[in-house]
């Protein structure tokens, strides 16, 4: 499947096409910089691939699109937003499939979007397939996949499974912190060696919050923290149970939720952050202490979290095991 | 003020002989360390104070005793709770006022105490005061005054001031992340270097837990985690307000607890852990989301959270502003 | 091909059993634990392996040898040098293959592997090949193959190709940088996070400076250092050029030794041990200034330094591809 | 003794307000930041220091020189070279003392000069005193001192006292490495959290080389690395000896050269980072292995290497001991 990385420079970026590169069924044809650097080979940025990838990133020109659409069938976006939302709908009108990473089009609500991302909602909704992989079925004829962001990307699929025990009075509290590489590449003083530690942002305003609460059907409270490392993120939830729930209830629902997707790992111990890094896993685990629930879950921001499950989505597209070209451990950087 | 330290090998311990020595009031005669080591300078443990703290670390030996209550007045005590149990009544036996800064004393209800600790409260309650430095006046005459834990000092300072306003039917949810040398110096696997990440523990089960109930006189919810870095903890916290909660009345009520509290930094931002680091001080922010208050708090475990609060609270006790002794910054690892 | 991995608990051990279990030729049939543990599941230890690597470590009992003779024809001994000392003898002994990462025979000489080891050499000289991977040819008749120390290993490729041009007065410096994983996974003061930091170690009398010397036939001064990440080696290494050496011959060196050796990477700036780390690569770069050259070597002591040249010399001794197996980014921890 | 600071946002010079606010003996009047920013409290960028350090930074005009002139008789420059070598003029022809933390005035040869920054010398020579605390003798009549780099401030503290015992062929090699605070506060991606790793840079032309073979003498090899650590310097030196050099020749040099020096500390250990962090310290430790010496020494680059040697000089200047304001463990950042 002859395919295109737009945004190849970027983290989640070379994440996507080294996970690509390896797959059995895809073959990154194109892989373009998300700015206007000039024409390099990725291992200029990523010294670590020389000898292993060998491809150019080159800019990306509106004059390349009908090579493109002869070319490839499918893009794969780790763009910004705003570039996202112009570039994706001439690619799907060329015919393309578009696997978008960026936020672009994972809110349906155009208010909620707007005030979100600062620019309208770029495509009617009914065009869109919101891609939780666990959690979507695609037909194969989608045009544009929204690949979900990293925090809800955990908090849906520790929340999903549990939501009919969760006390309708009750706002579920999702405690998140990312690593670094979540703030994508470009240098800022805040993700400077120096100045990282351990600290909440965006508290109650993060625009992951609306997407979790799109993806739940109802209200939550979002805090994210940045933490001091690379990758991986840890999300601890609190959420109330109605009255009458038991474990047995719990653990049914994940196991018929989960029981045959690989990529969830059921977990008896909460998870580290160094148990997913690396890997295309989701690590759930839970824990009942009266009526509260805890759910401990962990995702690798890049991986789960954005390139692996857009290989995922890809891969339940064109009828492939969710697996398929996910069964290394360790990322790019 | 002449004084002794009794573990003065761990972490707390060589941050209150440090705190100790440069106080203007105190004077540390006697250093002895926790186990069964030959005497050495504490130069050799942590060669940092080469130079600058000139103290040999004795073993300590019961014999010691007259002759320790004839030179000193106060003893610190930064020993494994099994130890200080046993050995702080006899200090205060021989007529030693006692700072200690195990879990020994901080628990009054005996049951709890012992399925926490495994061991019986070693003393009666009348006799011991806890030593939540903002919100006890220590009268300079108790024997023993049972310095709180880390954790529970960082979640009572925050919470204290709003409890008037918390709904009746919410658990306080307390997530918190600690540095590693709140787990001490001794050699783990789960403390090596290879094999520390980001990940919960003793979730709902940890003793700090009935210790930050039987603070606030509420049950609560405590979920710790075990975060790559040294020092520092930090707490986001999650409670439900009355109906009818004003941000005014918040404001006002930490206000009036900690407007003249030069230890308690209110903050308009979420504190990151750095900013606390090597610091006496608690740093608190707050933010109402509909109902919800959010809480971010943070102190450095080893001197809030242990060494700089019973060195505050000695001097309530000899009637030294609070932070006499305490106007640097750094620690000692 | 069916092969045991001893020492399958430990770091190296388990970058081993990782490699093979993903290699196409090879197939793990048994992974015995370093010490005196209980069976259990590999990913009990390093729960990143769960759902990725099912094998039970089980303890090695000598009752199995013969069981482990009939079975396999290859052992990969990951174990401390005591102990191969004394195993690896059992099983060439019982016909098996023995592929060793331990220091036990890797040095000729009896006195100074006495005096480096603390015990005598286990096995005569001439049944031993020492497999520094792209300076060996295996002929796949040997019993016992001593992989090389990781910091040996790096040093002796980036020195072999030039050793020629280097004054005969000169004795030839590798500042050393070794991750934490070098340590191995016990837990120790010195290795535990908070203690961690950068610090020079058995300067001039490390065990592996012996073993750089042999390698290169001449005397070396080695300087090694713990520094604070988990894996990788960096050494820079100097020495003095012979009056009328040529970049040219320099660069011809270089070329003739490793143009067709692909897990070496010749790189034109200086590597990073993030270039490195997780892959089987060998990295190096050199600059003359004026007599001196001056050597920048990184290597993954895990990796390279370990499990994955042990797997190359496999794939060499068995007339695989020298890369068959290792066309991975990322290892386990 | 009034003082003013400029350079003030950057990581030396808050670590220079925060020497001087706590000296007992300067006073800073003034502390100007280094760029186009607005007015604004130091605690807005360091937080660490709310309630610490009420001081305003305020941008620098040319127009508050006759008022500075006035009011204050030292100034510390911590600013970029460039900056400064325009600045320090017109400071020191306003009759102020200027001691300069930048390269502007450190080198004597105008070509060197020139090639190393990039502009030339910008004043002569025998205006401006090369600062090395341990080595200069400062009249108190100097206009201009030049702190010296952080880099050739560890290299010369441990090289001068052996100097004549070294080899008249040889040339010292200095293998350092540098925590990532030693590039600035500025945003770069190779500063960024997830790019630092462990890699050498300016391999032998380096701006600090000329500036320690000026110090010696004689020419060196200078070989810096970035390392993953937030401060501090390692410097691993090797230099051969003369024939008949003996052990106590070199103790002796070092006995004469530091036994009074309160700021150096021979250790009998090599050093860590960790020992010197936060503290005004240069920790040495040598070996002899043959006739080759190893020297182990350690700075925290901010401070020995920057601030503190500033502070310490100034105590000379003005006739204070070498430590006033320089007893304490910790930086700011």
């Amino acid at each position: 499947m002859p395919c295109a990385v737009f945004g190849a420079s970027g983290y989640s970026g070379v994440e996507l096409i080294w996970l690509l590169h390896n797959h059995p069924d895809f073959d990154v044809r194109y892989s373009f910089s998300s700015s206007a650097r000039t024409a390099e080979p990725v291992s200029q940025l990523y010294p670590q691939l020389t000898d292993r990838l060998d491809l150019i990133l080159q800019p990306w020109h509106p004059d390349l699109l009908s090579e493109l659409a002869g070319q490839v069938q499918v893009c794969f976006l780790a763009l910004p937003h705003e570039i996202s939302a112009e570039l994706a709908p001439q690619l799907t009108a060329a015919g393309l499939t578009v696997f978008d990473l960026s936020g672009a089009f994972r809110l349906r609500d155009a208010s909620i979007h707007q005030s979100a991302y600062g620019f309208a909602l770029p495509l009617p909704d009914e065009s869109i397939a919101y891609g939780l992989a666990e959690w979507t079925e695609l037909s194969g004829t989608e045009a544009l996949i929204a690949v979900p962001g990293c925090y809800p990307t955990a908090a849906a699929l520790a929340l999903l499974p549990v939501l009919p025990f969760i006390s309708s009075t009750c706002t579920p509290v999702i405690n998140a912190v990312s690593g670094v590489s979540g703030a994508g590449r470009k240098a800022a003083v805040h993700t400077s060696f120096c100045e990282v530690s351990l600290q909440a942002y965006g508290v109650g305003t993060h625009r992951h919050q609306p997407e979790i609460a799109q993806v739940l059907g109802r209200p939550v409270l979002f805090v994210p923290h940045l933490g001091n490392f690379k990758r991986g993120i840890l999300e601890t939830i609190y959420v109330e149970l109605n009255d009458d729930v038991t474990a047995e209830q719990i653990n049914t629902a994940f196991t018929d939720a989960y029981a045959h997707r690989p990529l969830i790992r059921m977990r008896a111990c909460p998870p580290a952050i160094s148990d997913v890094a690396g890997t295309p896993f989701c690590d759930i685990h839970w824990q009942r202490h009266g009526r509260q629930l805890v759910l401990c879950v962990a995702i690798d921001n890049l991986l789960k979290g954005a390139a692996a499950q857009a290989v995922q989505l890809a891969n339940q597209y064109y009828g492939l095991p969710d697996t398929a070209g996910l069964n290394t451990i360790g990322g790019v950087i």
